[in-house]
């Protein structure tokens, strides 16, 4: 869809140290990947946006599958009654419920919200099918769209509808049901990096951050460009709560009635968000190779002459046939105008082959995340632009990981922890109270991310940065999405 | 979630002949397909019928793909207003709708319909979208859930919430509009043929039965083991009705503002009820192989004898590497309980293996569509199921396409059409008339099906079987889900 024009598109993005939400703006609608609709805070993932979403469910899938999850699917509407029987999780969630009260003509005698998470709904289900211990461990995911009344919303990052998968077990004990909820915040971490080529920290939310109703909430942060974290996705430790609340009990194997430990666990389009934030550059997109709609354009080069879009169509349908996700753009448009489009799109490879390429047996290759040139000879080219697309994703994990390392602090007083959070990540000793928690966030504009899994020890005598109490823990804290 | 019981499942079974309805039920519930929720007319479907749409989802999209169309999301939510601007559409469709009326605790200004098919949302972005000629065509895909408040519900064929996709393409004439509503029917019947092995009569729908706002509704049915027809999919030319209503226009190569042509086509979770009311016997599920969760089961017999087990797990193992969907049930339970569980699952081939079987190199095969047992060479089995499976398909394919043939009749009196439609089909004259059509379902029960795509004209001088009017087209009347 794009249009005939010879403009640079570069010029229309606003530039990421002038701007950085405009930036984020111009991005994601000039490059085709959403867009707004007549609908209040909903967006429209357009196809190369919906395509990365496809990616990311077929990689995460497969994760969840080989650790023994199924697919299933569960109604939109939770009634309200059914929202209400878990109290702190109604609390959290039904400010922001959107409400059905009428079907067709009529007023429904009790009104449904759209599912906002399912925990819910899910229980209730959970308490027909498990009777005994042999129906444990119930692992169940669902990928689906969710509906949160938002006031301030951003495509990818909070809209009022958004998809995600959602995944919900109940276990015997609540050692297995804690077990479930770090193996699902390790397969979200090691998706993260292998995929999307983003670090995470992972660490374990305060309790006013938590999800409501949990036990606990085990997070995943990652840095954006302009130093703010990005929740990048949760895993819930809901002990028995939910168990107790919707009546989930199994007969053990001594004959004993016991309530159930359950877990959810949810990534979302949000994700989206984080890999361009991550990645981005001011020419636009800067995709991870292993979720890129289009790994390797080819462009040719004086086109007119003879042979070359022959040979740019056989190399094309030589690299589609070795797995590589491939586009020929044989437009009649400008190479310049070309490279701007798939640069500001962001296809890691570009493959140049003209005249002289052909005659010399090989092609001009341009990385998109360094815009380093190389030659690469056309014979075994599959390979090699396999191997050299590893390294783009190893190159811009590195990148991305060297970034937030260096605007990551560790504060000792709470004027570093001010100043920090300005531009990034803050580490610091922590209390753990609600009141300093608050405070900080009214001070600094900050919030605690989550007290990380490796390094959340306090020294012996550690007071806490802000209000010089013991301290309890180690916490990140930085500005949010 | 199977019970530790020695029960055997098939007792609790209605028989298909003595109550049809009443089989349905058992059998969608016993085998873990699906289960009726809390929310009034929502299903929940289970992983066992979760799995089946994931497959048949990976089928059509890969079909979809490959004729050049893409997969986007759009919102949920369709504001009244915009569902109002195209006439016929809202009286089709409002009278059904669920509605929001309540963000939080905020009444909206403007209620919401939560989508029953997103034509109206998904032009209001084609208008902003396509602008000249090179736009074209405009091929969308959209996989999601819809909305329709029924009142009588039964799983699959017909909930409050379904599963479907919807196709959405915008054309330059009326021809392309035209080709593309074909192209996608036939899709729609290769897929029906070839994955769900159900054989279907295509045609177009009368004047009464087509589509809310479409020029020309084209549809695939197809005959249950009860006579009735089930609808298994539609497509439609909508011609310029929608792009006018909501102004998607375009600049033709000449110059000059034309409105498009567009088309919509889509399936659903119904076609799992068909696949089921089609195949299914006294004995539970018949699962056409290619769509089956799983297509070998593997039972060892005489677990406990040394060397069965890892011959069991080998088997699987090599089985599941040549690309098999395979099973070993190992449970301790009787090999009667397993047979049972398996057979009403309707998983396409059981395969045992015991001690004999391993001194003699083979293994001994069930098919679930004939209740044929096959004596099988323990070498080159993954190559001789794949066989099996494809005559399986074909199989059940050729049985149910001479049911149906058995079953349906042509009437030339109106006698004749309404003694047919207790059992089945009918084709015969008919003049096209509404108040013709009305009639006959009054009298019969049956609505009209389609005019089939080959063989709906009609001989000179031919009358009405109803009316006796000049018949103007051969028609298909059945009664239907």
């Amino acid at each position: 869809m794009a249009k005939n024009k010879n403009e640079g598109f570069v010029t229309q993005i606003a530039s990421r140290a002038e701007d950085f939400p405009q930036w984020y703006t111009d991005v994601i609608l000039k490059t085709g990947m959403v867009d707004y609709s007549d609908v209040r805070g909903c967006m429209v993932i357009r196809p190369y946006g919906y395509r990365v979403w496809e990616l990311i469910q077929e990689n995460m899938d497969a994760r969840f599958k080989a650790t023994g999850h199924e697919n299933a699917y569960f109604p939109l509407f939770i009634p309200e009654s059914l929202l209400k029987k878990e109290a702190e999780h109604v609390e959290g969630f039904a400010p922001e419920a959107a409400w059905v009260t009428m079907g067709g003509s009529e007023p429904l005698t009790e009104r449904l919200a759209v599912r906002p998470t399912s925990e819910t709904i899910i229980c209730s289900m959970y308490s027909k099918w498990v009777q005994s211990y042999r129906d444990l461990p119930l692992l169940l995911n669902q990928w689906c769209n969710v509906v949160r009344w938002e006031k301030n919303t951003r495509p990818f990052l909070r809209t009022s509808e958004f998809l995600w998968q959602e995944g919900h077990t109940a276990h015997a004990t609540f050692d297995e049901a804690q077990q479930e909820t770090m193996q699902q915040l390790r397969t979200y971490r090691d998706f993260m990096e292998e995929a999307l080529a983003i670090p995470v920290i992972c660490g374990r939310k305060s309790e006013k951050e938590k999800f409501a109703g949990a036990f606990a909430t085990y997070t995943l942060e990652a840095m954006m460009q302009d130093g703010k974290a990005l929740q990048m996705g949760t895993s819930h430790n809901l002990s028995d709560h939910f168990a107790r609340a919707y009546d989930i009990n199994y007969l053990s194997r001594e004959g004993k009635l016991e309530p159930c430990f359950t877990t959810s666990w949810g990534t979302s389009t949000r994700m989206i968000g984080g890999m361009i934030m991550v990645h981005g550059d001011d020419r636009g997109l800067v995709m991870p190779p292993r979720v890129a709609p289009v790994q390797v354009v080819i462009l040719p080069i004086a086109m007119h002459k003879a042979g070359v879009l022959e040979k740019a169509e056989e190399l094309r349908r030589e690299l589609k046939a070795a797995g590589l996700r491939v586009q020929l753009d044989d437009r009649d448009q400008s190479a310049g105008w070309k490279f701007n489009e798939w640069e500001m799109k962001g296809v890691p490879l570009r493959i140049e082959i003209g005249p002289r390429d052909i005659e010399n047996g090989q092609v001009v290759a341009l990385r998109r995340d360094s815009l380093e040139k190389l030659t690469l000879p056309i014979s075994g080219l599959a390979d090699a632009l396999k191997t050299l697309l590893d390294e783009v994703h190893d190159g811009m994990y590195q990148k991305a990981l060297a970034f937030r390392e260096a605007k990551t602090v560790d504060a000792s007083t709470f004027e570093e922890l001010s100043a920090g959070v300005q531009s990034g990540f803050v580490r610091a000793n922590w209390c753990g109270c609600r009141d300093c928690e608050d405070e900080i966030k009214q001070k600094t504009g900050a919030t605690t991310r989550c007290m990380p899994l490796e390094g959340a020890e306090v020294a012996p005598g550690a007071v806490c940065v802000h209000c010089g109490k013991p301290a309890t823990t180690r916490m990140y804290f930085a500005k949010a999405y």
